[in-house]
């Protein structure tokens, strides 16, 4: 397995992403490889500032780099040698088998639809989120963000899509489907919503469980909680706002640990043909260590597979 | 000043809402007085096990009650001796200043609409959310839940009522107003808020700051924040979600104290003939007290009739 790991995205580029890197060695199995992509120079002076062996990474020198701040559907055209760019390219040549990023986040999505593009009969690929429960074990939220406007069909697909991850990743059975909904019974909502939930109720292929209120996002009544791009965006950003009020206020929980990003690394784009895992910008090494090693979990699933005979 | 409480309405009812009351008359103004809406039997047989003296109160006797399960547009006309339609009808009538209820939401949004009528101008009224700031003070949400579905321009209004409310109850003078956004950049959003930030940069009669993403939520940005009722509501029950965990866990902040609705008590419905005022279904006696005190503020406010000239 060859996974290709942006070492120029993200805040705390390369020092970050090489660290990282060489963190999630240790954990990865020996058939493992992680191929750096960006400024070779760069990367092996930082990897001999670690006094690691460079001989244990592959490079691809891709000395162009697109910022936060570069508009993610112009970006890819105008800096074919930057990391994001070259990268693709890999993933979409079949010489690696995953692509990893903590860049442009827009960059990545518009990378994944573009150059690899969506896997035939998904309308809309999605991001998703990982949220813990205060049971234990995690639930994922999609769409966070790829999809700001969203069709009840393509919810639908959302919540095919993430079934199958929580089933192929997570190893769970037949993952329970909520659907985020401003009340309990099936004719509250907005027009999305509302339509949505017929289509998740006739559907014989979900284990479609019903409305989850914002309140029930951290209990146990669901795997995979389905919404519009916006919403889950928000939710996403109000809950990391509220972890970093905890920080802030020097809480300590071990519950509340469990929403420190640095945990989770990265969630992968799902419904593009190849494994490709988005990590938050302000990833630091342990952060990068993770999205790696949850990257090669996806991979060992065989997740894009399995969803293209899932869509077939 | 005559101030309706539905003594029928809530989980806790009537005690919570009796005692309540009685609470909040040792802070209210000497001209200002309660009248219990609800079975007035019930209702005397509280105030003497309490040890009150029922002299200090008003009634109106009705013998019906909306439940929390009844729906909310057939109610009002199956139950007119509820206490929910008794106050709608004396609020109507003129013959109490205000009407504040812990019962069914639902049949108070369809009270207030259908029984004392949207101010002219007003396209669809809509409830608000007190979110506490960091920094100290407090910024309103709107709307939370009373229309799921909006357009643009029903969202300009939104600010126009909540820079009303913020400059008129909260004596802010030039309430910033942020637009709930999943990005910073003015081309960032869905359609319904590209659109609605393109209305609100335009506009002269708004303190407009911008896009408010959900990590800024409870940070010092903004004033009023505006969004459709859908993403409000789940916003408002995830963030309620968040501060029942930290209740679970444990943790004690005085920070996040500042979430228990508790000290809120209640949010008036804005962009109706009259003050009404809605209440959590769990509250308490001090909710229910502090629910009246907000009510008697708005009523001192005049804010109806600020907002009606607003709206000439």
């Amino acid at each position: 397995m060859r996974i290709g790991i942006d070492i120029m995205g993200g805040d705390f580029a390369p020092d970050a992403n090489v660290a990282g890197a060489y963190l999630a060695l240790k954990d990865l199995p020996e058939d493992c490889r992680i191929v750096f992509i960006g400024d070779e120079e760069i990367a092996r002076k930082q990897i001999a500032g670690l006094g690691e062996d460079p001989d244990k990474v592959d490079f691809v020198h891709a000395p162009e780099v697109i910022t936060m701040s570069d508009h993610p559907t112009r970006a890819l055209p105008k800096k074919p040698n930057s990391s994001i760019a070259v990268g693709f390219e890999l993933l979409a040549t079949k010489q690696i088998d995953a692509f990893a990023s903590t860049g442009n986040t827009g960059a990545m999505l518009v990378g994944s639809i573009y150059k690899i593009n969506a896997i035939p009969g998904v309308i809309r690929p999605c991001i998703t989120s990982t949220l813990p429960k205060l049971t234990g074990g995690e639930s994922i939220l999609l769409d966070v963000g790829a999809n700001a406007d969203c069709k009840p069909d393509v919810l639908y697909q959302f919540a095919i899509l993430g079934s199958l991850y929580m089933k192929h990743v997570n190893g769970i059975e037949n993952p329970r489907v909520g659907l985020l909904n401003i009340g309990e019974e099936p004719e509250k909502g907005n027009l999305l919503t509302t339509t949505t939930h017929k289509l998740l109720q006739e559907s014989d292929d979900l284990n479609f469980v019903g409305n989850i209120e914002g309140r029930d996002l951290f209990t146990d009544r669901a795997d995979v909680i389905v919404c519009d791009g916006f919403t889950g965006n928000v939710v996403l950003k109000t809950a990391e706002g509220f972890y970093s009020l905890l920080r802030k206020r020097g809480v300590e929980d071990e519950y509340f640990d469990r929403f420190n990003y640095e945990n989770y690394g990265g969630t992968p784009i799902l419904g593009v043909n190849g494994t490709v895992v988005i990590g938050h910008g302000i990833s630091n090494d342990v952060a990068v260590k993770n999205m790696i090693l949850h990257t090669a979990n996806v991979v060992g699933s065989d997740l894009s597979k399995k969803i293209k005979e899932a869509f077939k």
